[in-house]
């Protein structure tokens, strides 16, 4: 076929080899038995007929080695030939879980590409530092009692005063309604939801801020700006508070909120554009609805923007820490020191306990279906979910919603759950995010664009209006991880710039919810 | 003064005597030593200076006998004059708080009034014989992952298809997106979501269904329908399902959700409302934002009114059962039977082994704020909340959102948070809910009315807009409790005529979400 060594197909129409130093290749299109395939200059004979997911040994694996696939070990052979159909037959799940770290470790830091052949984005540069890629006039209500509230003051002030027309340099009026702050015990559950709230009106992707509470409720705007002056919070930026009971209910707060925004447009829409480095953007990445190849294309390839984005200064934020299971060990030897490896199991282990008592179990073993679909281990699973972080060293660790305090790629606690992984990342300080999706999910964020990143082809036409880029390609063999991964840098910087809005934006999501962390309503 | 006998000021322009069975008054205007009062013909010395929310014995409370408020022992007297204030040094906490029951317990029925003399109201007769107060198109989102588009379709519906005019028997179009159905184990949390989102579907607020699901969730439609199916659950009435990865996205999605909506407009917009018997509504009762005066206005007050209506055969339902404790032993020897009685202690005992699970403890021990306040133990605050449910037997006891079975006084599991509880009532089958506040609570129910009662005058004038009624007037002496429930009773049975609208619905409160019960997300 098409003229390929010994007439032997290139490897790329059947599998994928997701890393150079992998002894495996991943099936997408099911391989009849004696298959000839082109790799390398040489050609493997593939002994079985093997379903798309599945995976077949590109050498011959002596028992007792490691068969690798990320890069990483995903189990020990017991004898696999080359070419031959990789099973729970001829492969052990055992790999290095080694829990001990070393106390020497030291990871490089990231390969830097030099300050002037870095990539660049025009953002919105805020009095402390950081850069935003969007400009929104924020409504946050400190309570659930307050969200009703907030979100008319937010839609109705966009309507009435025109505000795309008239203040172009503002992205939106938005309110993020949720639904906690009172009827809970003290604790982390108020925390978070303080933390959170704190840092979105911080956030250098809002000019302008209104705070609304009820006034009775356990986070109200007392206890808000108590929180933040305890921690020297300073917005510096224009503020105004509202609370509902002082004004004498909803219509006198949703009146006083539409004027106090009319009084602050003018202000925020003084905020103006300034090209930048692409290192002063902070990525969220992660992954939702996710399906057998995510872990192959949009995953990897995502990674791979995040290493680009690394190199060039930036930051990169990773969380879903349930879906860490299994691959901690990875992201624990690949810390900067053994403080920091050490917690990233520390991050690890306080997930399970606390699920466990709900009597959830993270990331149990794979499922039948998971197992039918190529999914064989917990470690291929987790390695799939955490290849969208790429492959720098991790540089510390945050809690869910903590402001991000330096560069390079963190991890941050919190759940795989879409609706509230994805505001923590924001409020960690995430100015964008990359979403990869397999199945199609269409949420946003209120203050933050997301852009989708397809798995697959038929996902990406199915729902286009919605995924901003398919990295579909990399199934059907018509570009390489690297090439995708290029391509979401690139289309994540025009998108920063504003020059392009990510799908959900033009959709009107605007997505938010604070975890669900301890909440037991009371 | 007044010309009372002996020159003495009436009682009721200090004091409030809750139930006609009670040895004490409670302040509500402080007192002064050797103040007169009279009452029931006689005259009573007040001994202290008294703030307001304490209370004084309104004659000799001897040594070993209970001291009475609600018509409970709220503790036991260590010798109390007449007149004398009622402190700790003179009253222990001591009362019977028995957790046995008499296992031939048995509470007579309701003193039913003769069906012809019961009151009317006009409402929507559904198929199933259930009578509702509204009828509303309800777009439901399975999940949190389709919330965004319910929400669109009902906003845009409402708007483009001129609902209000061209649908007259159509009180609105509404979504209820709530933030859950993924990223979270099996079992009762899922459980929790699709019944409550299953009886708001089949509730008789609502005369036509739109189901939307993104399609990959743990909750999709599918799940969701088996569920119904599985309990046989007819809704009898227009019903559309939408899947948004199936549509091709968001816009796809909310296109045809239109489309859908305008097909039911016709059918649902041919109910009408027919006069039947009051016995035919279920009121939820509730309490948020409370205040000292609300255990002795608002609360005694919707209690006459919850009265009013069992005894007129109707159906009352109450929850949060964290504001049980301490007087659950009230609640569980009024139970009908030994069986039922022991069905509310298993209320009370799961919610404590459920909070103790996150560290939180039900209904401590009244904080010093609470003591000063005149709330001298967990008795008396218990006793004011759960006034409201009024004075009949408990007929029995639901689950969260489960639809009651029965008519007269039930019991719901579930959270005092406002905003979790009420969806839950009506989920329940409460077609109207009684809100008492005395801080002012603004929020309404995506499709039940919501009647706010205010629990002293100066809340009420203040938040107009916002509270129908209040029961201040009792605190002001110029209405008796009877009085101010009859009224309300009276204004109930308006609303759910539709002849006037609560004031969360002329506000556009259409608060909705589902209880965290055992959220952890993963
Ligand atoms: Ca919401
Ligand atoms: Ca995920
Ligand atoms: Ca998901
Ligand atoms: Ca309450
Ligand atoms: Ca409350």
């Amino acid at each position: 076929m098409r003229g390929e060594p010994s007439g032997a197909a290139p490897l790329g129409e059947y599998a994928v080899i997701v890393n150079p130093e992998d002894n495996v290749a991943v099936v997408k299109r099911r391989t009849s038995r004696g298959l000839r395939l082109s790799f390398d200059g040489r050609v493997i004979v593939v002994e079985d007929e093997i379903p798309p997911g599945h995976r077949f040994a590109l050498c011959a694996i002596p028992p007792g080695e490691f068969v690798r696939q990320y890069g990483q070990p995903i189990g020990t052979s017991r004898g696999i030939g080359a070419g031959e159909w990789v099973t729970h037959a001829n492969m052990s799940n055992d790999v290095p879980v080694v829990r001990d770290l070393p106390e020497d470790l030291h990871n490089p830091p990231p390969d830097y590409f030099p300050e002037e052949q870095r990539a660049r984005f025009r953002g919105f540069v805020r009095p402390d530092g950081r850069v935003g890629t969007r400009n929104h006039v924020l409504v946050i209500p400190t309570s659930m009692c307050a969200s009703h509230e907030a979100q008319q003051i937010a839609t109705l002030a966009e309507h009435l005063f025109d505000v795309r027309a008239r203040f172009p340099n503002v992205d939106g009026v938005v309110a993020i309604p949720h639904n906690k702050g009172c009827g809970c015990q003290d604790g982390s559950t108020l925390e978070v939801l303080l933390r959170t709230l704190a840092n979105y009106a911080a956030h250098p992707n809002v000019g302008a801020v209104l705070l609304i509470d009820l006034g009775c409720e356990k986070t109200n705007l007392a206890r808000m700006e108590r929180w933040m002056r305890e921690r020297a919070m300073e917005l510096n930026k224009p503020l105004a508070r509202i609370g509902i009971q002082e004004a004498g209910g909803t219509r006198a707060a949703i009146d006083r909120g539409l004027r106090e925004i009319e009084k602050m447009l003018p202000a925020a829409n003084a905020a103006e554009r300034r090209e930048v480095s692409a290192g002063e953007l902070v990525l969220g990445v992660k992954c939702g609805g996710s399906d057998g190849f995510s872990g192959l294309s949009a995953n990897p390839a995502v990674g791979q923007a995040a290493d680009l984005l690394v190199r060039s200064g930036g930051t990169v934020l990773m969380t879903e820490v349930p879906e860490f299971c299994g691959a901690e060990h990875i992201l624990a030897w690949r810390a900067r020191d053994a403080a920091t490896g050490r917690a990233v199991y520390r991050l690890v282990d306080w997930y399970k306990e606390y699920a466990s008592k709900f009597g959830a179990v993270l990331n149990e073993n794979p499922s039948p279906g998971n197992v039918a679909g190529g999914l064989l281990n917990i470690t291929i699973k987790s390695l799939g979910a955490i290849a969208k972080g790429g492959t720098t060293r991790v540089e510390g660790v945050i809690e869910y919603g903590e402001r991000v305090p330096g560069r390079g790629l963190w991890l941050m606690q919190g759940p795989g759950y879409d609706q509230e992984s994805t505001p923590g990342l924001v409020a960690a300080g995430a100015t964008i995010v990359l979403f990869t999706t397999g199945r199609g999910t269409t949420i946003g964020n209120a203050i933050a664009p997301v852009v989708k990143v397809a798995s697959n082809t038929p996902v990406y036409e199915r729902m286009r209006n919605d995924i901003d880029l398919s990295a579909g390609t990399i199934i059907d063999g018509t570009e390489t991880i690297e090439q995708v991964g290029q391509r979401i840098f690139d289309h994540m910087l025009r998108v920063a710039s504003g020059e392009v809005r990510a799908k959900a934006e033009e959709n009107g999501h605007r997505e938010f919810q604070v975890w669900a962390e301890q909440t037991v309503s009371l």
